[in-house]
Formats: structure tokens, C-alpha cells, sequence
């Protein structure tokens, strides 16, 4: 399988763009911009701050406080206290991409991300997801690992062909989908079927979760399916990225027949 | 699906040993002793350190030549201008294992990695092969990711657990197997049926190949079936350690029947 690691490494080294100064960062967030993630300066306030700081915890944009040292550090243009790392890919809006999937889409395959934090494992998943055809990955806004220049190089550029949208909470989204009918199928080492059994056949989901934790239990109830890779080994955990190619695999397999 | 990296991180972090000077570094390798890699003094001479270039050619052991700082921070020691990078791991004997696995395992499975270079893939597929009840993973002895800290991390132990043997070329390795009666899936995108054609319900070995060029083709001429993933997608790329997991799976799937 080829991959092209050092081609893409060069190419993508650069690209998550960086916005300063606190004015521009709210006309981002509120042009729909995809901000990975707002660096502000410890202690800093006044009215504009306030504004900004309402309209992170609106929009569930990742924050995080740090002396004025590692803004310095980011950008050698006047911050003004605040900076912003800008996602490389734009996020589809979740109604719109699901909408015109199901419309368009026979048999649509989702994909679904429970907290997938490392930017490797998200860049692997991504380039499987292409390869496989899945219609969209489906994020939370919290917690996931930021699309930046590390992801893009492990997705291949993968990243720029399979719309990934976020969402509040994976919970709605799967509510979203079984109401269109389709089966949510939950990766969990607790499943008590092999994904073998399933019948995959049809408009499918498969969620896959944390690497420490796997999928939240919340989100387990919820599902159609709770499915599981027959283990042949003492360790018995695999890599998640390895793990969500074998389950998008067998989906094109059971497709192909 | 679990993966405990924080865990395996502080436990496996400084297990690669180190040994210095240029008759230890001998008596290591006379002794059969897992050396990843030797880094020697540019400029150094004298009976004792051509013994060593004689027997560091022999073995094919990866040799680096470097300047004398570059000694010292890897070791405070009086080094002599020669330093070993020591596998954590004991390597097993090919005709030992391979003769053991044929002898005991009713339908073997055997990996072989044609130049897979880089450890976090490595890690990772040797993890699935422990997953998936792999007998032995076979490597050649030049060009191969060393088993060092960050492979141990990334196959999250499991490079303890899966028998693993060099040999001076693959290609003695497949004529080996194939005498008896082991058939050799090579993995690769100039495949003309998909892995799903192949019956695999019998003794295999599944060749992966290196993450830039894949297979080399002295290796995928002696292959009895060249297998490649349907891919359904632009950019028809997969990770190598995604690949791999999808084929092996595809091994167990078939033969839980």
C-alpha cells in the first residue's frame, strides 16, 4: 500500500493558519470560520474580551488561558492577548451534509468519532474513510483531536475529500440518523456479536471511540449494534485506527456480494 | 477498542539498553544478542575495531558512523567510539520457529514486512498480528524499523508476546515456506483480485510491504496470489498498518467459518 509520508509532510507542514487580535478572531467565529482552537492571555479583561469569551462557550470552541509568553510565541504580530489556530478544512453543517447524503446516497455508510483524541490515529481514520467511501464523519465539537497540519499529513490529504462536520453532542446526531433508518453500529470490545454477524448491507453508522475508553456509555445504549473484533491473542486491544479499517472493511466487503 | 498508551509510555520509555566499547559490543554480538544498532567513531582504526567492522558486516547489523560528540551523549561512559542500541527483544531462530510453528500449528499464519521503516507502523501491526494470532513475523535484517522504545509503546507490549525472526533475505524465507505448502499472499494495489477472492483457509503467510514503494518486485514475483483492498475512493491509499489489520482480519474471518 503506498503511502507518500514524506511528500505530503512537506507539502502540509504549514498549513494551520493563525488569526490574532481579538476582533478578528469574533469575526471568524462568526463568519462560520473553522477555528481548531482560541489561545487567550491569562487575566486579560475588558468589554471586547467579555464578548469573545461569550461567544467561545456559544460556539463550544475549544480555550485555553496562557501567559502572554506563548502568545508571543505564536505569532510575532500584535495579538492583543488572543490568538486562534484555524482549521486547514471547512466543516460541513451537519443538517445539510446528512440531508443530502440520505437524499442522494443508496446505501449511505457514516462514520461516527466518540472522542478520538490522537491527531495520527484521527489522520488514519480519515484515510480510511476516504478509501472506503464512507459519506461523512460526524465529530463532536468537544473533544476530538483538532484537524491541523499533523492530521492532514497522516490523512494523505484524505481530509480535503471526506466531509467531516461537528456536532454538540454524537448523541443527537445518532437520534438524527436512526429516525432516517439508519443502524448504529458501536465498536466495543463488551459486544457480545462479532461484526461478522451483522448485516451491514444497508444504510449503516459505525461509531468508534477514545483510545483509553472507547465509546462513552451513553452513547453504547443508543446503539442498533454493539459489535466487536474476534480476538485470537492474550492482549486482545488494537490500535483504533487499525480497528475502525477492519470494521470499514468489512462493510465494503458485505457490499460487494 | 482499549489501548492504555499512557500506561505502556512510562513503563517502556528507556528500554532500550545501550552497550559501549568495542569488545563488549563483540562479545554482544558473538553472543547472539538482539543489536539494533551500532554507531561507531568516524576515523577510528586499529585490529580490535576492523574485528568489529569484519563481524558488524557478517551479521548485517545497521552501523552509523558518527562523529565523537554524538558518543557522548549517548553514553557518559568511556565508550572507545562505539555504542549499541539493544533490543529489548530476543529475536527467535527462522528454522527453529518456522520449523516449531509447522510442526504444532495446524493452519500456520505468518506476516512478513518487506522494509515496513517506520516503528509507530510497526508497533502497530505487530499488535494486530498479536490480535489476530499471528505464529511468527518475519523480517529481513537491513532496512526494517528497529524494535526499540517507541515500536514496544506502539504495539502496547505486544512485541513480547509474537514470535519474531530476521533473515538475511525474504525471498530464502518465502522459498522456505513454500516448500512447505505455505501459500504467500503478497498485499498490494497492483493486485487483480481483492483479498476477499482468496481462500485463506489454509496455511498463509501475508506480505506487506514498505510504506513508500510497497512490495519489492523480486518479493511479489515468487507471491502464489497478489491480493489487493477494493478501494472506493480518490485517493486509494491506505495506511500501512490499517492494510495489514484489514488482511489479517480478513484471515480470521475466513477461517472462524
Amino acid at each position: 500500500m503506498k503511502v507518500g509520508f514524506l511528500f505530503t509532510f512537506r507539502v502540509y507542514m504549514n498549513i494551520e493558519d493563525k488569526i490574532y487580535g481579538i476582533r478578528a478572531i469574533l469575526e471568524a467565529l462568526e463568519s462560520n470560520q473553522p477555528v481548531n482552537k482560541v489561545f487567550i492571555q491569562k487575566g486579560i479583561s475588558g468589554k471586547l474580551y467579555k464578548e469573545l469569551e461569550y461567544v467561545l462557550r456559544k460556539n463550544k470552541t475549544s480555550t485555553s488561558y496562557v501567559p502572554i509568553e506563548k502568545l508571543n510565541k505564536l505569532t510575532p504580530n500584535n495579538h492583543q492577548g488572543a490568538v486562534a489556530l484555524i482549521s486547514p478544512v471547512n466543516f460541513k453543517n451537519f443538517d445539510d451534509l446528512v440531508e443530502d447524503v440520505l437524499q442522494n446516497v443508496k446505501t449511505p455508510l457514516f462514520l461516527l468519532l466518540d472522542q478520538v483524541t490522537d491527531v495520527r490515529n484521527f489522520g488514519a481514520i480519515i484515510r480510511t474513510a476516504e478509501c472506503t467511501g464512507v459519506n461523512a464523519i460526524i465529530i463532536p465539537k468537544t473533544g476530538s483531536a483538532p484537524i491541523n497540519s499533523d492530521t492532514i499529513k497522516t490523512s494523505a490529504g484524505a481530509a480535503f475529500n471526506v466531509p467531516i462536520t461537528k456536532v454538540d453532542h454524537l448523541k443527537d446526531a445518532i437520534y438524527y440518523l436512526q429516525a432516517s433508518d439508519i443502524k448504529i453500529v458501536a465498536a466495543t470490545e463488551k459486544g457480545s456479536d462479532t461484526i461478522y454477524g451483522i448485516d451491514l448491507n444497508r444504510g449503516s453508522a459505525i461509531v468508534m471511540g477514545a483510545e483509553d475508553k472507547g465509546i462513552s456509555n451513553s452513547v453504547l445504549q443508543l446503539a442498533d449494534y454493539r459489535a466487536k473484533l474476534p480476538i485470537a491473542g492474550k492482549i486482545g486491544s488494537l490500535n483504533v485506527s487499525v480497528a475502525c479499517g477492519v470494521f470499514l472493511y468489512e462493510v465494503l466487503r458485505q457490499r460487494l456480494d
